[in-house]
């Protein structure tokens, strides 16, 4: 029964990771019938276009232009991607640049992008492909401002306590290409951007600092973060003269470039949960979706998960057995041994301790990019065995998590997940399975 | 709409308090019809009954005592029950007595419902009144074992790592009225027990250490355990006497004395949060229990609650607003600051920079024995404008959380919840309800 159930875990887990697969992604929203190109909640008729260009930055968005090709073929005339990893492509140029840490080389990508944009005409398709690393990958900062210098801004800002998207609200004020600008260099030609996105709520504005989304932000909103946070008499004068300038401001919502541009997210945690809860239902699981904004310590965040599993057991409550419950996101985990885990396998060893000794359920987590902290597993799971068979090994659980060493646990028990690396990234997911 | 909200979940959170109330949550259980005792599965008739007596112990025991007098009255022979704090009764004796350490007027009042139990004849009805506290109100160490030396070995138990069905393994076989004896004690007579659970999940047997219960642990498995967690040679010689010598074990599942004996639970966690459940689907909210055997450290708790908060709001899922999702347990506080505080408060607190800027939605967290932590409010009630509101008064939420600070911080927004000590324990409720 056990086994039986790790496997129904793992199939429902490998669903979620085939919806974020990049090339999948792209082909489950976008596809062509004849001479239609059919995105989100728009219909592009090939023939009505003269070019097609193929742009983009981000860890996926090289298999992004694969699944493009395979779509459009000879119809593409050119385009490059800004990307960490190289793959075979036909017709889209691929440039190697530093992440995460910008270099020249994706300085000198990312001009190159904004010149395709910018001297395509409004007889052209612009497909913009962005996925997690965009903004790394995608640097463009305005003159005089160097390289080097908005490196050191950069590391201002993620030391000075600001949110994300405070720290974005500054980035796409001191770039060329972020908060919107890459949709102004497109227009008049048309854009399709499509997203696979790796942040926790799918905030467009957020993913990649926005390069084709509308900036409701301003140079007076980026002065006041680095005035709140202490650092704007730090920053190179270059900077301050930028921000102060507030001249060429990010495009606002309602601006009618964006008329001309859609914004399709094709990959994200909240489809890949979508695609695990399906296939959980088509398994005959009574399925309840619980969060995609899934946080919190990983230790923690599995007590309340194995909490919900007994209340299943004990109730049918929130869900009535055969039942699965479904969640995604992101989990942390405060180090303070010294083994070998991830948030993942850490959340499935913390699930084991709470559930050890509850018959016939299993809780797996794991991370779609299927390498979970610096280990060569996804994650792991964890059923009602799990603590006793460890103990027959001469391993105690609670020790193992005390020295964060989730990784070597699961290991002996051969109940890790092992995907290999996916080339995608939609966060984590998280499972209960609870059989009638 | 904020304010309405806060009022609609504090309704809901004191329909909880009611069903958790000593008197209230007998009376829900127990009914008369004329000559007719109405408990659980069985029909009492009080004319076959020659003698009634009302035993019990625990923190909540006297006012139930005061509920089976209003039921019962003049029909009770007489009784005792064992309790911290007094009560005014008619017809049972109330034996205050030292809690959580066992002193002596908690050994001569055990002496004396043993008495009571065992004098009782085949004609005659016990109705016993279990609540929290139970085991340290009903100390009878089995000779030659003294009142010092088991609360000595109490200690030793609570300090070496054992989980609590361990300690109560043990405490079991160093009583003579726990682990099914007081229910030996009264057969022949007819034993009807009511239970009013603070113990998560409920479990009979560990709720005051199952006096009226069936033990399927044994002296041996008691030994194991003392000696797992190498205290056995540190125990007292009379302690490993009266373990090693494997006489008067706890009667086992299947005793024939347990044909007499009904264990009735009136009062629990699971009881409470269906009661709240209801009135939450009177006010009309879709409502959602997700778990009765909530635990872990309370902010993380918050931010999973605040998590499955966002989803409701972002795609309606796990269930559609109006929503009102329902846990209960207990959660723990790491003390790390030095502020005032309880696990509610901290919870709200954690939760309300969760949800900080999320419009229409409130968590509120409680205790259902109304002080929460050493301080005098059951719990918090927070929203998304909790954080800019404690702004406005210059408080930051985050420095009042990392100094444990969750009182004070409530206490200036008067968004405390406030029901003043409600002699009951149930342990506690979080609701979140999002209006649609």
């Amino acid at each position: 029964m056990a086994d039986s159930l790790h496997r129904q875990a793992l199939r429902i887990f490998k669903a979620a990771l085939k919806a974020a697969d990049p090339v999948q992604a792209v082909l489950n929203h976008v596809r062509r019938e004849k001479e239609i190109l059919i995105a989100g909640d728009r219909r592009y008729n090939l023939k009505s276009f003269r070019n097609i260009y193929v742009i983009g930055a981000g860890k996926a968005s090289a298999r992004m232009a694969l699944a493009i090709e395979q779509l459009l073929g000879q119809r593409i005339t050119g385009g490059l991607v800004n990307v960490p990893n190289a793959v075979k492509l036909r017709r889209v140029e691929i440039n190697e640049c530093g992440h995460p840490i910008p270099d020249r080389r994706g300085v000198a990508g990312a001009r190159r992008i904004a010149k395709i944009a910018s001297e395509a005409g409004p007889d052209d398709l612009i497909v913009c492909l962005i996925s997690g690393g965009a903004s790394a990958l995608l640097p463009l900062p305005p003159p005089p401002i160097t390289l080097a210098e908005k490196q050191a801004v950069t590391r201002l800002l993620l030391h000075c306590g600001a949110t994300i998207h405070e720290i974005n609200c500054v980035r796409k004020h001191l770039s060329l290409i972020k908060g919107g600008q890459l949709a102004r260099l497109a227009y008049p030609a048309t854009l399709l951007t499509l997203i696979l996105s790796d942040v926790i709520g799918d905030d467009l504005d957020v993913i990649g600092s926005g390069p084709t989304t509308p900036d409701p932000s301003t140079f007076a909103d980026a002065r006041a973060i680095l005035e709140k946070y202490r650092i704007w008499s730090k920053l190179p004068r270059s900077v301050r003269q930028i921000v102060s300038s507030e001249i060429a401001e990010t495009p606002k919502p309602g601006d009618k470039i964006f008329h001309k541009t859609q914004n399709v997210i094709v990959g994200s945690n909240a489809l890949a949960v979508d695609a695990a809860a399906r296939e959980a239902r088509r398994l005959g699981f009574h399925t309840l979706v619980l969060s995609t904004f899934l946080e919190g310590e990983a230790r923690e965040v599995a007590r309340v998960h194995a909490s919900i599993t007994k209340e299943i057991r004990a109730s049918g409550r929130p869900v009535k057995p055969p039942a699965c419950v479904i969640t995604g996101g992101e989990t942390t985990v405060t180090v303070r041994g010294q083994g070998q885990g991830g948030r993942n396998q850490e959340f499935a060893l913390a699930a084991a301790l709470a559930i050890a000794g509850l018959r016939d359920t299993v809780i797996l987590s794991g991370g779609t990019d299927g390498s979970d902290g610096p280990t060569v597993a996804a994650g792991a799971i964890a059923d009602g065995t799990t603590v006793t068979r460890a103990e027959t090994l001469g391993h105690n659980a609670a020790a193992f998590l005390a020295n964060n060493d989730s990784y070597s646990f699961f290991d002996a028990l051969g109940d890790l997940v092992k995907t290999g690396p996916t080339g995608t990234n939609v966060a984590d997911i998280q499972l209960i399975l609870v059989p009638s």
